[in-house]
């Protein structure tokens, strides 16, 4: 009965999970973009805050076809519960597409995920608890930091250029013990910086040394618009073949998140890790009790449409067209910025990164490009899990076409070269 | 400098997460029921282990035709990102629905989830710290055990008879300070029992005046056999038109979740939450971060399927169906089974729940089930949280026919009634 007393004692009202909701959005991030991007949505409005996908680049058709298949041929499979760990044809098709990297697997080494985002929420449950450490590159992808803030992880950052990390810097923060290291080597979210490939050899080595996993996130690799392939990390992880490694002494391991959201569509809400077996069955029993199992349906017609080449070609036809908006946004920027205004010129992937004169808010000019120019973007600090980068912002140009990225960098040029020539005054 | 000096005595290299994920998933539930059901996948198993629907009832034809509309006419939205919170036109559709109930709502009180499986993890992510308490029935939801376990939460159980959670014990667990009262009060899982509308309406009134809120499971709830439709507790709630309670002194307020994965088909993992518009808001934030959004595409689906009344006629065909196979399981225990062997007499849902003479162990049962009787079922102890239910199991009637309901019943009853007059002797 001292259980009960004790009980008793105890507050029977709690309002605390508001508070403690408060302590893990700090910043209220999410909500901030998410009511950004219903701004953006007004027809006048010339975006390039959000990550999206040009409508026109989806294989619509391919999909229909890919979807009546489906249906007809396994409608009460697609329509069913699910295995966990992934529809099996689909795990073995990127089975055989990781091989081109030289990265030897088996299906047991994959996860089909609800997106990305769901595999970054999973790698959190896993590796996170409140007060962990995190290492990512500064300026880092925004849906990570959402996705670990709720676990209540602490970010140690590591500076970063147009080569990607310093891995330099890294062995600073290793020594702070974190959970594992969060890198997007590939056209980074935001900053469209490529990791080179001395900085990619250097950053397994030095993570299998101290013993922290890698958490690879390539979501735009497909999506390279000049220059040659590099390897992802889990090919340079000499660990992997052993499945056997992650979070131990004698190497990190490297987990690695794909996604089919920029290569077919988004819609499909579907994504993958690949990591050793024994963190992929763990994932796995946390996935199931986070939603049982990503849609068979979207699985299996992701699989349909991607299956016999078809994903390499459509890739191709993505890279075309992106590859022409990233050209027309350089020209535009050339063309249009005031100097004192920089920015990075990506090979690949959606965004690039600016950096205006320091004594310019981005988060304040946000509110009036979006009253005075009609043009949106997102400020750079939503991108700092530590505070920082004011002066900064992302630009996306795969969703406009080069007609409305030409106008829309005109309208933003014209907003910042009035501040520019107001502070030389 | 000091917190660098600190950080070089920290332990870099750390193996807790194997612990603590050991920790979490402490008994293994969901990886045992995983396996079991992988060997319930084999031709010569009768399985009444899962709770699948009958892919016979599955509406592939009207899903069909859906699926080719909304990517005739509305392609580019489907395969695009959405809102966190949800396909508009569902959520309309789904205050539309709980209005019969007279429950008045608008859509910033739903959002939709990829499946009710991420209902309750998103429930536990708002809710739960390590060492929280939730109060549930006992037996309770194999899924929700698993979703908070992830979350370090403790178990509180009331016991429950065929009127579902013996309410009037529910008090002294409230003065443990839970974060919420977890009930499923239609047609159980495990159970198969009802919470009558008494009980309904006193569980509100106490976890009201406790100010705590309910999480409402309601999965089954369409689907009744017979008897009367009672109110769910949302409705029974005054706090809710307010929608402001949820977790204040003033109310405890009601948190319902749906699904359609019983109603139209799992495999588009869809399902819903409704709650106080400030909870709501919440949860999509923490949404966000788990996995962006529902599948597009499979939302649209769920709703072009579902409108313009086809989902109540679907509904009463599914009825019908899994109405007679109840009776077929119930008249097959009546005819095959020996007396010391109980069984609940469900209403409605997929699931009866069968207590043995207490000297049998349901899991070893299982063993030699699944070897000598080649029949499927799950041992009771899975829904305990805090242990206990050795001699109990649970059967699904909705996903063989009657004719192998028939069948597997027999065989079952042969093997138990071994085991009883070996006892007797």
């Amino acid at each position: 009965m001292a259980s009960l007393e004790t009980a008793a004692a105890a507050p029977a009202l709690d309002i605390s999970w508001e508070d403690r909701f408060a302590q893990r959005m700090q910043g209220l991030t999410g909500s901030v973009i998410r009511e950004l991007l219903k701004i953006t949505e007004r027809p006048e409005i010339i975006s390039f805050a959000g990550g999206l996908p040009a409508p026109e680049v989806f294989p619509l058709a391919e999909i229909e076809a890919a979807t009546r298949k489906v249906l007809e041929e396994h409608g009460a499979q697609a329509l069913q519960y699910g295995a966990t760990e992934g529809y099996a044809p689909l795990r073995e098709l990127l089975v055989r597409h990781m091989a081109r990297y030289g990265v030897k697997l088996t299906p047991a080494n994959v996860l089909v995920t609800t997106g990305s985002q769901q595999a970054l929420d999973l790698v959190g449950r896993l590796f996170l608890n409140p007060g962990d450490h995190v290492v990512t590159e500064e300026p880092t992808y925004l849906g990570a930091i959402q996705a670990w803030r709720a676990y209540q992880a602490e970010f140690l950052t590591v500076p970063a250029d147009d080569a990607g990390m310093r891995v330099e810097l890294l062995e600073e923060e290793l020594r702070r013990g974190p959970k594992f290291v969060y890198v997007l080597p590939n056209f980074q979210n935001p900053s469209g910086a490529t990791l080179s490939s001395q900085r990619r050899q250097r950053l397994v080595e030095t993570a299998n040394l101290w013993g922290v996993p890698i958490v690879e996130d390539d979501p735009y690799g497909q999506l390279r618009y000049e220059g040659a392939h590099l390897p992802p990390l889990l090919a340079l992880d000499a660990s992997l073949p052993g499945h056997v490694r992650a979070g131990h002494a004698k190497g990190g391991g490297v987990i690695h998140l794909g996604t089919f959201s920029k290569t077919l569509a988004p819609g499909l809400r579907v994504g993958f890790i690949v990591a050793p077996e024994e963190v992929v069955q763990r994932l796995a029993q946390l996935k199931q009790g986070a939603d049982l199992h990503t849609s068979s349906l979207c699985q299996m017609v992701a699989y349909e449409t991607a299956r016999g080449g078809f994903l390499d070609r459509h890739v191709r036809q993505i890279r075309r067209v992106y590859g022409q908006r990233r050209d027309a946004m350089l020209r535009a920027l050339e063309r249009h910025f005031p100097g004192g205004v920089r920015w990075t010129r990506p090979q690949g992937g959606l965004f690039l990164w600016m950096t205006l004169p320091p004594h310019l808010d981005s988060a304040k000019l946000l509110d009036e490009s979006l009253r005075d120019a009609k043009v949106a973007f997102i400020p750079g600090t939503s991108f700092f899990p530590n505070g920082g980068g004011r002066e900064t912002l992302r630009l996306n140009f795969s969703y406009c076409t080069p007609e409305l990225i030409e106008e829309g960098i005109g309208r933003l040029a014209g907003l910042i070269r009035r501040h520019v020539a107001n502070a030389a005054r």
